[in-house]
């Protein structure tokens, strides 16, 4: 997802000054077994919340990153920190994820590289960072460990899991692992499992970094980092999350300071305004990501195949595994997750009985549209969250009453 | 473009054994002025032919070819050769273009590495080749020098030029250009200029290559070549080739040789079919393609823009340029230069008082389609030529005779 630095909320109307806390498995339950089979220990997850947990815990809204994302949604770590998380749009006092309603969650992604376990970690069995001795992680993988981060966090049932892109995947995760524990869910941008292009767009960002002489089989922590193969994936990237309406409007085909062609190829100074563009989005990325990482999250992300994992091949029979009320948005300029991604998974969740409501928002930003500030989005999002509160207290309010240890 | 095996016409059916040529500009004729500015010389153009020009020279069709292609359109350069030319489906004896017929003439583009002028060609003001200092060429650029060639081959006027993507590019050209020299057109699944979501296609696999440290800024011919770099950004070509759902027929989320996930990272065996596709493409275009031509050429069909160049910004002025009949096709699943571009085209013709046929032929195949077995565009391209072959010669009779020196 791309960052932008237009369309903010102003510093007044966020969450105010937040904190990276870190939460690292006890090592008395043992080590955290993958679904590939490896053992990882040590298992840190780096988390923010934001609001509080209401005395009956059942408030707890869990925000799920994309595949570039991290655990800092919302507010700023500094007064003098110039930019706030990375949806701080929709998550904060009196926005669609209102923190003064409901107690926010997100984490870092296992496998991520800010605070989490993941390949820039250090393998206690060398003493040095992981790199490709890192065990591959899966989607399951990463909602398995937020499950413990959100029991830690005193909450046995999740009110709702955000999320869009890859952060739809988790979401999508946890309503069919763990139905008891979480009452509403809202994919957004999302699918069920890649396509062939999607993957095909992950495995040549791959190859991009693992061209790199610097990549070194993933041991380059202690020398020059693979820099250029990063910025190159990220630029792959970014031209997948605009709409090609999107581009023209915002490019077009401008040239970048200069009248006319420069018929050469200074690296400096490209000719289109969209080439430089991309080359400063290559850039910046790699200051702030792990090319690592990069290659774990892409492959977890072609991994996901929610039917195959939960359904033996049959969607509607993943679907049935959950019991969540559901809220599906996919945007109409979305041509990385098309709607019709989206149309397979309310099907599926109507076939299986559940209480979905889908919409498309018109939205001409393409795949990166649900980063942005759109009112039919948050509309959507704030009234959905509102309902599901009011549905889970009705709920445990005629429910039989359980007794908690 | 892509190289497919399946659906080759057998050798028998081919125009036989060819022989590639090269045309060298009379040095007498002074230095090939570029439009960026710069002198070139000397030029010389990799060609073939196939078919008789007819005694009144009136059944010459030039096919222009498209980014990775070459001047060996059809037929075998030996009776060992395993493959025939690119378009062999297209151009033969009883072919849609009959070369028992038409006269057909294809070269490779000037900045191409099949054996005319480019960057891999020695530098006479060095004696190396040149790499980055072999100047920018245009889309104007080839066509100039392939008129040079035409009329080298004793062709005063074009019956017709073919060509699909970039090679539509170079079809357009000419008939702005050179209007008096060509009677009929065929811009197959093009696009009169390149939008924001091309150019950053371009501009990430151009980056690719840059990135490659064996690129060495484009002085590599005395070591080891930029092929990592170059399979990368061949790969990416080939993501936007194909379609959505013909990827998803072809490869799906099929394993590569496996039966479940591998859980890592092997370079050799990778997880998805699609993957492997994309490594086999990129590893086999490097052995015949030269990276710095990849870069030039691209960056040709990025400044390619017709309205610009031709029309102070109106497509329909530039078009008013032309005398030419056209056939324009596009194909339905083609994204990258999608029906839209070629519906553009039309109005333009057709508001310049140009006699335009168009068709947009369903294909699942993607962009990659004008280079397959397709029923419906070879009855449109036989019949199109013909019908130009007739008013052709029925014009040259009501004609007043010119005396040809």
């Amino acid at each position: 997802m791309s960052e932008y630095i237009d369309g903010q909320s102003s510093r007044s109307e966020s969450v105010g000054i937040v904190e990276r806390k870190f939460f690292t498995l006890p090592e008395g339950a043992g080590p955290f077994v993958l679904e590939g089979g490896a053992n990882l220990s040590p298992v840190t997850l780096a988390y923010e919340t934001y609001g509080e947990l209401s005395p009956a815990r059942d408030n707890a809204v869990l925000i799920c990153h994309a595949l570039t994302g991290d655990a800092h949604v919302a507010g700023y770590y500094s007064d003098k920190d110039p930019k706030p998380g990375w949806w701080d749009l929709m998550v904060g006092p009196g926005k669609p994820i209102d923190t003064s309603r409901y107690f926010v969650i997100c984490s870092n992604v296992l496998g991520g590289c800010t605070g989490s376990t993941g390949p820039s970690s250090i393998n206690p069995a060398t003493g040095r960072p992981y790199g490709l001795e890192f065990p591959v992680v899966t989607i399951g993988d990463m909602v398995r460990a937020q499950r413990l981060l959100v029991e830690h966090l005193g909450v046995e049932r999740l009110l709702a899991a955000v999320g869009g892109s890859m952060g739809g995947m988790q979401v999508l995760e946890w309503t069919v692992r763990y139905p008891d524990r979480i009452a509403a869910a809202v994919p957004l941008a999302t699918t069920p499992r890649h396509t062939a292009l999607n993957i095909a767009f992950h495995e040549v960002a791959r190859q991009c970094i693992m061209a790199d002489v610097n990549w070194n089989r993933g041991a380059y922590y202690d020398g020059e980092k693979p820099s250029t193969g990063l910025a190159v994936a990220r630029m792959i990237g970014h031209v997948t999350y605009l709409s090609d309406e999107a581009m023209r409007r915002k490019f077009g085909r401008r040239l970048y300071e200069k009248e006319a062609f420069s018929f050469g190829f200074d690296l400096e100074f490209p000719d289109f305004q969209v080439e430089s563009y991309l080359r400063y989005q290559g850039s910046k990325f790699v200051e702030r990501f792990d090319a690592n990482s990069f290659i774990y999250i892409t492959k977890a992300a072609d991994y996901f195949d929610l039917a195959q994992q939960h359904g033996g091949g049959s969607l509607t029979e993943a679907m049935s595994r959950s019991t969540c009320r559901f809220l599906v948005v996919s945007f109409s300029s979305d041509w990385l997750y098309p709607t019709s991604r989206s149309r397979l998974l309310v099907q599926a969740m109507k076939k299986a009985g559940l209480e979905v409501s889908f919409a498309e928002v018109e939205a001409e930003f393409g795949h990166d549209a649900f980063l942005l500030r759109n009112e039919r989005l948050f509309e959507l999002v704030e009234s959905f969250l509102e309902h599901a509160l009011a549905a889970e207290r009705k709920r445990t309010e005629t429910a039989p009453r359980e007794v908690w240890g």
